[in-house]
């Protein structure tokens, strides 16, 4: 895979353990025009705020991400560490600061160790031409069991471009861009508006559709840069080829998400839950997620226990609008309940067949509407408790 | 204990496997004065729809419960087996229909065999005499490990009274009443208007401000009883009487709640949390609640990990009003964080010493108003997975 223009590295900085990959730096030869979504949560890492700031100026040349040190509740000390990791980078790649963006991820409330990170900085520069995208894609696993990958080409005035994307991110997953970090490069040459809006509404329908716990974090970012090195004809919004890149990006954003929630800390089950019938979209979602953050849902699934019930009792108190007496429940194409009430034995059986399955949709019709939604979760298991009560000893 | 002019009794009806009480009679020798909050979710079990009926007219005398099937998501049979049973049971104590109070708790989406119910109803009747509250209280417990019941005594008009309550409810807790059935009898004489209101008011401090799962239910009841045979003159709102009755009220509904917390599905640990200094009280609830309902928070509680990063990250998405660095935290009263940033390496080893004990409080202050919120939450356990995984089967 090449993306022209973009080089890669990665070092141990001794944040995570000696002996693992805890930092890399993605750098495009030229400056990229640049959009990124960050958490909406209250509580925002030091980097998240100095990222921001950065990417006010639509363009972006680097990218420095860790892992192990998420540098959130880290107050001003954690400030002066985000600025000066991105002042490093930029006066080592000889850019300007604002083209830095900075990202961490890992342990919350400890101070960050600067000096590991200066130390790091150089060498980071130096293997530029050494790295690949796989290598930052390990380099910023933390609970990940596996690197996050996605790759498209497309074509625009017949020039051929490629849209590649990393991400990590497994427990505390949910709407609205829960731990997750995903960096999406491209080639292509896109109009700045046009690429802001087309990303805003691929991170829509893929990282804000997908949870593993409902938890959201202090970290969560998104960002693409498109540095326009394949040389096509800039894309524009409407366009066909305009559509084409969104439809490349949707598909690229949907499948890291999807990875995501296949690498659910302690997942063993991936579910997909379709709403239809609602009174608009946004019942429709609510209905959605309530079902995809329930942990009793999420244990029934665990439990491979058709237990539909549960299913309908997360619709209720979702928010949605619902009339009991016109809700449907089908597991893949067998259906569970129908007006409200349960099918009958025969389905029981079929059912628990369907969630014997590794994979497995949940299709909900509230019968009231025309609004629908897609989510996609995990189950909710032993080895989940396991992580999450041992993860920092 | 006596309270004046109760009688209980319970079966078997085999609803839940044989040898085990599963159905349960409350009844008033008068008409007593009522009250009662319902679910607020939108799928409501049929007992729900047919007791909230039957409770406009503002009395009640008689209680039936069973446990084993909640006869939720069972459309208009289930209707007809809520109808069919308060009318038995009328018939069987000579009392009106409306008077009858009729609920159920268990798994969702089974019919419920009318005909084990209208076989157990005569023995119930019959056995009127021979029963106790905490007969009642161990026949409605599903995963419950214990019976919860609560009792304090009041004067009023230099007459004694009795307020008792049960409840039931472990797993599935949550505000706005989860699956939970609380029943409240009193022989004191009250007000109908006052008591409506003053049971709101406890029912809000009390079940409103527990979770164990985040999960609501179909079946959720909270009930009180005042039938006035302890002869004292009537309680009415504004009184020394009044506030005394409310404050016993108010002790009673807050023991039974924390009881189903400590009993919470799995659960090793009961954590209070109280939120200050929030912008007002509604946010200081979305704070605690965000708190008390994440799992990465519940887990690291489990874990006896002081992770205060996990409680600001989940105070940062809660919705509230946040300034990142003027939160502060304490496990009991060691002080985790100041000011958005970590107290320091002794915090740790002692904070780590508090979430070493069965209970603890954990109080954030998020230092931009006056508004506080007190909630009860558990730990989140491999105990939790298991019961919730293997409920059916």
């Amino acid at each position: 895979m090449n993306i022209n223009g973009f080089l890669f590295s990665t070092s141990e900085a001794e944040i995570k353990k000696a002996g693992r990959k805890d930092i890399a730096l993605i750098f495009s030869e030229v400056p990229a025009t640049a959009a990124a979504v960050f958490t909406t949560s209250a509580v925002k890492a030091a980097p998240v705020l100095v990222s921001s700031e950065h990417i006010a100026s639509g363009t972006a040349q680097a990218l420095i991400v860790n892992s192990g040190n998420a540098n959130a509740c880290t107050g001003e000390p954690g400030m002066i560490v985000a600025r000066e990791t991105s002042r490093l980078v930029a006066l080592g790649l000889g850019i300007d600061v604002e083209a830095v963006q900075v990202c961490s991820t890992g342990v919350i409330g400890v101070q960050m160790p600067m000096e590991r990170i200066e130390k790091a900085i150089p060498a980071l520069v130096d293997g530029l031409s050494s790295g690949t995208l796989d290598d930052v894609a390990l380099a910023i696993m933390t609970t990940d069991t596996f690197p996050k990958m996605e790759a498209r080409s497309g074509l625009a005035g017949g020039v051929s471009y490629t849209v590649a994307g990393i991400a990590k991110g497994a427990g505390m997953i949910m709407p609205n861009m829960a731990t997750m970090l995903s960096f999406i490069i491209t080639d292509a040459a896109v109009e700045p508006l046009f690429l802001q809006n087309s990303f805003r509404g691929a991170v829509d329908q893929s990282f804000n559709a997908i949870t593993v716990d409902g938890n959201m974090s202090t970290n969560d970012t998104c960002l693409i840069m498109a540095n326009g090195m394949s040389g096509n004809p800039v894309i524009t919004e409407g366009s066909p080829e305009g559509n084409s890149f969104t439809t490349i990006l949707n598909d690229v954003l949907l499948s890291l998400a999807k990875q995501i929630v296949r690498d659910g800390e302690g997942a063993t089950k991936f579910v997909e839950i379709q709403v239809s019938g609602a009174k608009d979209e946004v019942d429709a979602k609510r209905a959605a997620m309530a079902i995809a953050n329930s942990s009793l849902v999420k244990t029934a699934f665990f439990g491979q226990d058709a237990n539909w019930g549960r299913i309908f009792a997360a619709v209720g108190y979702s928010g949605a609008e619902v009339d009991q007496s016109r809700l449907s429940l089908c597991f893949n194409d067998v259906c569970m309940a129908r007006n409200g009430i349960f099918a009958g034995e025969d389905a029981e059986a079929r059912g628990t067949e369907v969630l014997k399955q590794k994979e497995f949709t949940v299709s909900v019709d509230l019968g009231i509407g025309s609004g629908t939604a897609t989510v996609y979760t995990s189950d909710l298991t032993h080895e989940y408790i396991s992580i999450n009560a041992d993860y920092r000893s």
